[in-house]
């Protein structure tokens, strides 16, 4: 009788042990395939940094003199050079290895412009959808995108092409309120979503196609209607 | 010889359904508890649909003649009766029960407008940030809102408070690029995120307890500084 519990006993010690290894990739499934994806929130105003350490061409010579306490190599300006909203939002874009979606209502931050013609040069590519009453404002980058060789499409709608949103290599939607000047950074309230996450990726590029094709130039009018002011 | 490996296979079975029973409560939990949350985007132009039914307040009288194809019961009229980008947002909305927080750039959209009271005739605990440069424009709902006995607060900086996010019963996040005003749900690009989210949820909270604090009235100054036309 002891002898047949200790055989139950081991035989059940074998049988959870063998339990444990079958489910093993599936416990590992649930925890890794499933897990949350990445995500975080940019909340502006941001505060006024220096963003030149991440924004420096490959090639550019940083200066000889000694950098001042907490800024990188080379930068001797007098702003802080912590991180900062716009740092983040930077840092998420040049990110980018393959590809670059913008779809931007308003676009005249001269960082962001930066950041863009960076990755351009890096051999990214990089697409851009704007509103055709915002482009050639005072401070605008499309023209200076335009000129660096970065396709750039518009529409001619009565309506705005309101989205701010941005698609780093098919798998980062960074979305939200902001608009990419100046103003709104270092003034207005906004939110900025960074979500790794290929069902909102999915959606945003899809609406991303819809409309590059449809403000595809050999559609264009050269004498559209008249929007309206409001 | 047999009989032992009918009882070592006896106690393997035996040690396979323990080991099952023992991680029933753990596969759920990560099978329900880390479940995705649900997510909705919404694109913007929305079609003109009709929305009486689901804006008509609980003692309203439904007309007497029979309703149109596809109409609820009681709408005469001749928009087609769908769902829509508008009608899918406005039901997110008045699916509160307990509190919505509003947090608005600007807000003329009467059906959206009409949705709010709704939910303030209902009990919902409903509180109101936008920015003042939008508020008293023709069409605002703001002032409505106030007549109606809702809490308003709003900015009296340079800057402008932009955002455009709702917060339902403190478990859904509504975002996007989407003013609420008639001429953006009809006519722009727009998108709109709702999210059952907890960690968006408690930062978007946060960022609305933080601004409705600032902009407490007892801190108003009756002459603020003028607002760049920027």
């Amino acid at each position: 009788m002891r002898r047949l519990r200790w055989q139950v006993a081991a035989g059940a010690a074998v049988g959870l042990a063998l339990a444990l290894e079958a489910l093993a990739p599936v416990l590992r499934w649930l925890w890794g395939g499933r897990r949350r994806p990445r995500h975080e929130v940019l909340f502006f105003p941001s505060q006024v940094t220096c963003t030149e350490a991440l924004l420096q061409a490959p090639g550019a010579k940083p200066s000889a003199a000694p950098a001042g306490p907490g800024s990188p190599a080379g930068c001797q300006c007098s702003l802080p050079h912590c991180e900062s909203a716009l740092s983040r939002l930077l840092r998420a874009l040049l990110a980018a290895r393959a590809s670059l979606e913008l779809c931007l209502f308003a676009f005249s931050s001269p960082q962001l412009g930066r950041a863009v013609q960076l990755l351009h040069q890096r051999g990214v590519r990089v697409r851009v959808i704007t509103d055709c009453d915002y482009m050639a404002l005072n401070g605008s980058q499309i023209g200076l995108l335009r000129k660096a060789g970065i396709q750039v499409r518009h529409d001619q709608d009565l309506g705005y092409m309101h989205h701010k949103f941005a698609i780093v290599d098919k798998k980062v939607l960074i979305t939200g309120s902001l608009n990419w000047t100046t103003q709104a950074i270092q003034n207005n309230r906004e939110n900025v979503l960074i979500m790794e996450d290929e069902e909102y990726v999915k959606l945003f590029l899809e609406e991303f196609e819809r409309i590059w094709e449809e403000f595809n130039p050999t559609k264009y009018t050269f004498f559209p209607q008249e929007k309206k002011t409001q």
